[in-house]
């Protein structure tokens, strides 16, 4: 081991083994072509695409491609003496010459051109050239969304969120830990979870035991799918301190909303010594602005494509106004007040005894122009976890964080850390012994929120429905491939 | 969006709101006073975490922290007219001024110290000090394994591995695609599914339609944990070209064995354009020696204390010189040719039409010393998404990378890229319709493998269960928590 240095340098010296295949036209992916170059023309290469469109002019075929690397397409030139030809959709290996264009940007004379699949419309392709396609359309050819410009940019935008976040939390010092999918515990009783099982009979019927139904021979007891892993952070911050954990999360919901899914990504964090409601707000400000500053630096051009198909002209002036304002913070006591005060915008009634409904969530953004935090939320309406407030008894410690277009984006409370009061509030108390383990065993207290991350991408790029943010949505009658 | 690179240089003029609470003594994590500190002897500080031993010298005395930031405790020398104490196990809170310790290492003279919480090891705390457990008892108190040293090492390790993982794969211009866990694809077929439905009864019988079964009214088919991600990444690649997936995989299996588990992670990768399995075993070569080399730099201390634990002074010893050396790359033929030239040293007979065991794999990489790669597989024992060796159709382009201790980690080929040969060997036609769609429309060839990470760290780490490398395990007749 003590020769890592020694190793680094070796494969310095030696570095990648990848294709270097010896052509006089050497490949390069379309990001490296456009914008900062890493070529210049005279250059010889070669792409390899799919094509975008193709124009006909004087006899010249003028082809876009695209290899899914950069949300700009490559230009293809192809005159009329080499008579090679080709079709929208297909995929096609190309070599030439590198030119610059009137407009000055790098586009390829071609020398060959082999067009590896064809694409034929006539037998159900469902996209066709130069036109725009619905979302639900699109959705309903999931296999097919990644030969749409939009959704490719909107993979690439969520592949450099998700990126920016795990920089963000690694260079605060949190470790990711994979909690599970399958968990034992009780859910928190609204009976939303998904009940797991294998789907070999005969291996169940080999696993019986006596006092545990066949259905649930497999793991002893009934096993669900993680409706959210904040327990298990918690287990993990004791020790660890700083924890997140970053995966799917499940809701079995009869829902057709535009912000629900049945699998849909979550954020969680948990943070040990983190005493105050102030202190884990500061944090999810912090994290969203920085996140979303970086994000916005590296996916402009694909964030741009996807916000031009879904915004309005004033949607799209000051859509980021928000990372420069601090976020408002309320209690719950000053939020339903500004719900009392213009309950005529509303169509629900504002009852403080059942929190705050959708409408009531985007009233609060519109006024306070942007996201804010809710504060303090009485104790009978939030969950048995939360710290109950020293100042006010009917109150915990727990925040909503409401952003435009989506409501609540990220839910949070300082942790009960009370043995006894938590004692008394937990539902299951025999399957949670474990969890009132860590008030027992150098107990601290942590906070912590979730964030979900569909919800977060919707907003940022302003699609409409988080079905259109995620590459397999699953949902209620829907589960396609 | 215009405002992005205004906005970040608002942002970098006003660095965090994080607490940066006034006081006299400055709080740092462990791992900023450990190592090349930032810190010098003569700062006030603060730390915070757990007590991981108390010496008692001359009246003196001398308690071992962490916070779980690091590998190295910290120490703190409370002088004995302090009249202050702690003991294992607890978490305290500890203030004083950094002062050089006879081996020249920061430790913490402290004035003030306050126990957050204690640690009544008589009420069932599973770990005493000074004192090493099995794998199997540690794994018994799943909850409390973050208070375990080479656990949090474990932990720590992961997280680094996984991130060496995404940026290798962002540097070489992957795109992170999130697959679903839940799928109506037909699995492969073996019955090592999950099927999942509702919990809540009413709510299936809310959604029941004629024709479908009432337990699959949710999603109006039969919906599986997924087995791979594969398929679902190749239809992303065709638009995305270079895709990844890396997230958990399940088995339903009654199996004990120390390279199982119902939940996995699984690096799944996917490379449109590849055509040969040559350029496959290089990607995989290339991936494994810059991520592991990445990983000793940012991890060792981390690995070098759980290998201490786990490790002969043999396997301590050259443990990473396969970082050094090429991969031998065996065909099938070559690599039967070695056990049956062996078979003296093995149990189970060499039965070419069979495939190759476990006993069978590590006796290869025994005679290969090292990580080795199997190419060109029989057809009859191999997927049928992979495609047919254009030489001999007997054959296909399917590789496997074996590794010491755990044989099989890698898994990988080049996908059949022929509509007609697919057709005929597809076992579901219906169902995986939309998968033969792909060689229909701007079809291109891809190649792709998938890796088991609870495998990888399990060899590099040299942990001799996989059960010991994920911080949550499930597997038959287990699933606590």
């Amino acid at each position: 081991m003590a020769c890592a240095r020694l190793l680094r340098s070796l494969l310095t010296r030696n570095p990648a083994r990848i294709p270097v295949v010896v052509r006089s036209y050497h490949h390069y992916r379309i990001k490296d072509l456009t914008g900062d170059s890493v070529c210049k023309a005279g250059d010889k290469i070669n792409v390899k695409g799919w094509v975008k469109s193709v124009r006909n002019m004087k006899g010249n075929l003028f082809v876009d491609v695209n290899d899914g690397s950069t949300a700009t397409n490559f230009q293809l030139v192809i005159s009329k003496d080499k008579q090679l030809d080709t079709a929208y959709g297909s995929s096609v290996d190309a070599s030439g010459v590198l030119v610059a264009s009137p407009k000055n940007q790098l586009e390829l004379q071609v020398d060959s051109l082999k067009e590896i699949g064809t694409c034929p419309l006539s037998e159900g392709f469902p996209f066709y050239p130069k036109k725009s396609y619905p979302p639900e359309y699109v959705r309903n050819h999931l296999h097919l969304r990644s030969r749409v410009s939009t959704m490719c940019s909107t993979f690439r935008a969520r592949h450099e969120a998700q990126r920016a976040f795990n920089e963000y939390l690694h260079q605060n010092g949190f470790i990711q830990i994979h909690t599970p999918v399958l968990t034992s515990n009780d859910c928190e009783g609204a009976g939303e979870a998904f009940l797991v099982k294998p789907l070999n009979d005969q291996l169940l019927k080999g696993m019986a035991k006596a006092n545990v139904a066949l259905e649930h021979a497999y793991f002893d007891r009934p096993t669900f799918l993680t409706v959210s892993g904040q327990l298990h952070l918690e287990a993990m911050s004791h020790g660890l301190d700083k924890v997140y954990t970053f995966g799917p999360t499940f809701r079995a919901e009869n829902c057709k909303s535009n912000i629900h899914l049945s699998e849909f990504y979550m954020l969680e964090l948990e943070e040990a010594f983190m005493e105050s409601v102030e202190e884990l707000a500061d944090r999810i400000e912090d994290m969203l602005k920085r996140v979303t500053v970086q994000m916005l630096d590296r996916s402009e051009p694909d964030i741009r494509l996807v916000r031009k198909q879904t915004s309005s002209d004033a949607e799209r002036k000051d859509a980021f106004g928000w990372l420069e304002k601090p976020f408002p913070r309320l209690t719950y006591d000053e939020a339903i007040a500004v719900l009392i005060a213009n309950k005529d915008k509303l169509k629900s009634p504002v009852v403080p005894e059942e929190g705050i409904n959708k409408e009531q969530e985007l009233l609060l953004v519109e006024h306070c122009q942007g996201p804010l935090f809710v504060c303090y939320w009485p104790k009978e309406i939030k969950s048995f976890y939360m710290r109950e407030n020293q100042q006010n008894g009917n109150l915990v410690d727990a925040l909503d964080l409401l952003v435009p277009h989506v409501g609540e984006l990220v839910g949070g409370s300082v942790r009960e850390d009370s043995y006894e009061r938590l004692q008394r509030k937990l539902p299951n108390t025999d399957a949670l012994r474990w969890y009132l383990d860590l008030r027992k065993f150098g107990s601290v207290t942590t906070a912590g929120f979730g964030l979900g991350f569909e919800r977060y991408l919707s907003w940022v790029l302003n699609v409409h429905n988080i079905k259109d943010v995620i590459p397999f949505p699953r949902w209620a009658h829907n589960c396609v491939m």
